[in-house]
């Protein structure tokens, strides 16, 4: 697999604005947000879901990633998912960065994906609880 | 790997001009654009190089892609970095959606990204020609 997630008690755009308050205790700032729903409005004509990718940034982790490897910018940012289900539930996932950063095989990587994987968790966890 | 790559014969910024209507000429629209030079700057006061990374979407096939897997835009865009190097010659450099969407296991993707990764070899193609 290729991310985690977790499901919250928050309609959603109040999961996005606590998400988003959890990322940066963290130490992330969201520098991309695409809104799905109104792409595909716009772009295709078809009505969805609630759905938003957040790209999560911690400057100073992205910049060692980059120092290691400059063409690492091709994983970046840590994608976090809110989306709502058929049900009204609200999902949030994150990008798994020990998963997808496996694909650089460049010493120092494994050990800065597992750092930026255990913040996400936090993330996760205080979304939970 | 996780990419492919092309240097130009242009400055920075009429690369990232060149790229982004070559995408289009594929279906992509630019979503998202970190500046990433920037950013390092304003968070951190690093003085970089040049360096951006472009969130490429091209609406029909993203669709295709979230009807398959509603969790996929984890990996959603595909990223084009476009960056300069110490010499001053430009990279363009392209995520391989095979490489990356082989995290997924679903039904439909293989193909899927194989498309994907066709449509952005020609923008490669036609930015070194």
């Amino acid at each position: 697999m290729y991310g985690f997630s977790v499901q919250v008690n928050r309609p959603f755009d109040s999961a996005v604005e606590k998400v988003t308050e959890e990322l940066k205790k963290e130490g992330f700032g969201v520098l991309t947000d695409i809104d799905v729903k109104a792409t595909m409005k716009a772009k295709l004509n078809i009505d969805g879901l609630p759905y938003r990718i957040l790209g999560a940034c911690n400057p100073p982790l992205a910049h060692r990633a980059i120092e290691a490897d400059p063409d690492i910018g091709l994983l970046l940012p840590c994608n976090v998912v809110v989306r709502e289900e058929a049900d009204g539930t609200v999902t949030v996932a994150f990008m798994d960065p020990s998963a997808v950063l496996k694909l650089v095989e460049r010493p120092g990587i494994e050990e800065l994906a597992a750092e930026v994987k255990g913040r996400l968790e936090r993330v996760r966890d205080n979304l939970a609880s």
